[in-house]
């Protein structure tokens, strides 16, 4: 009998926004795998801090690069996808020793989650279960206090990475949208929502739902980098009856 | 001293899914209100009942009109309006006599809930929460067990209810997409995934993490009328690493 593989979101930040299913999954596990920036020690690992089993061992899965190579270029392919195949090889040993092996996923494991990787790799050969979370964005919404959207609203997730003119026609063609991946991009996404005659309502938020949280109106944020987590919220929801 | 209003999200169906946030919230409420068509209990109210406080008052609001009326027409936006006027003013009665009041909300109360258009009445004038839940979406693609976007996807949103050419048109445009609001409008949708050349990996999901789910390709769902609150994922993730 091999173990069970179960992605687990531990959502945006609160600690008390995990599920009660999260809460149960983690106590159940044999093995806690978690991701991290080397020397960090990564938010998930944190939020499930005080459901952690005493019992449960801890497999920390530390990313071999981060934001120094471009994503595009085929040598950062090349290490990240060793990477997952290495991580996916390290939890399939602890399946097969069966063994029940947690992997906590900030947010929602399959909304832009790194747990995405491992899935695909071993969920055609292992039992498999995804345990929903609630995602950065909506811990951002609500963190503000602002409904984007309702009825019949195009709603858009779009990566600040995007060039220039593409984020300005994309935000002219969406009710409502989220801009992720901020960081460095601020200047470009603020040209875009200039050119999309999207600022007025636009909101920046970092850290959603954490105690350090911060909200303002776009307008108010300078052009500094941003933490690369944060996002920009721009409502869509005009005709309400 | 007014009470406060608490949005609380109860997420897609699942009663495990619910935030340990949202468990506290229920069970420090004074008032819980609800959302429910007429002649049914609401799905929110079945998901909270472990944590219900004996003393908690329910407060029911029964929407007046659903899906009889067409949603453009005049008098279904004014019939909505007066019914959400008068439910915050049933809700602010309430916090006048300093009670808390939760007010649940199906899946995430600022993802295309109810509960906004009492936030929007009443939180200006009164101390207002919003706790995150689980939207639909999370439910149906975790329940799928598809990764649907990563890294630099552009993920669109769409209700069923937009025109063929306008759907088939963002199909072609996104990455990655959830179609919400199937019901009816299946053989349109069927129609605009063939014509964007998205059919072959579109997924059908019914009442995702209930415990009568159904996931199936979309091809192989017949194009009998689904429940309205049924959803059909496509995936965009194509180029993992």
């Amino acid at each position: 009998m091999t173990g069970r593989l179960i992605g687990v979101g531990t959502g945006p930040g609160d600690p008390e926004l995990l599920t009660l299913k999260a809460v149960r999954a983690i106590g159940d596990a044999d093995v806690i795998a978690h991701f991290l920036k080397r020397g960090r020690n990564g938010n998930a690992r944190g939020i499930v801090a005080p459901h952690w089993p005493e019992r449960a061992i801890e497999l920390p899965l530390a990313y071999p690069v981060t934001t120094e190579l471009d994503r595009r270029e085929d040598v950062y392919k090349a290490e990240i996808a060793a990477f997952f195949d290495e991580s996916a090889r390290r939890i399939a040993e602890f399946l097969d020793q069966g063994r029940n092996v947690a992997v906590l996923s900030e947010g929602d494991p399959f909304f832009y989650g790194s747990y995405m990787h491992i899935h695909v790799r071993l969920a055609p050969h292992y039992p498999t279960e995804v345990v929903a979370g609630i995602t950065s964005m909506s811990g951002c919404w609500s963190q503000a206090g602002v409904p984007l959207m309702q009825g019949d609203d195009i709603f858009t997730v779009l990566p600040g990475t995007l060039e220039l003119s593409e984020l300005t026609q994309r935000l002219s063609q969406t009710d409502s949208a989220v801009i992720m991946k901020v960081g460095r991009n601020l200047p470009k996404i603020r040209q875009a929502l200039e050119a999309a005659g999207r600022m007025e309502d636009a909101i920046y938020v970092e850290r959603g739902t954490m105690e350090d949280a911060v909200v303002s109106p776009l307008t108010a944020r300078d052009d500094s980098p941003a933490p690369y987590f944060s996002q920009v919220l721009v409502p869509g929801w005009k005709n309400r009856p």
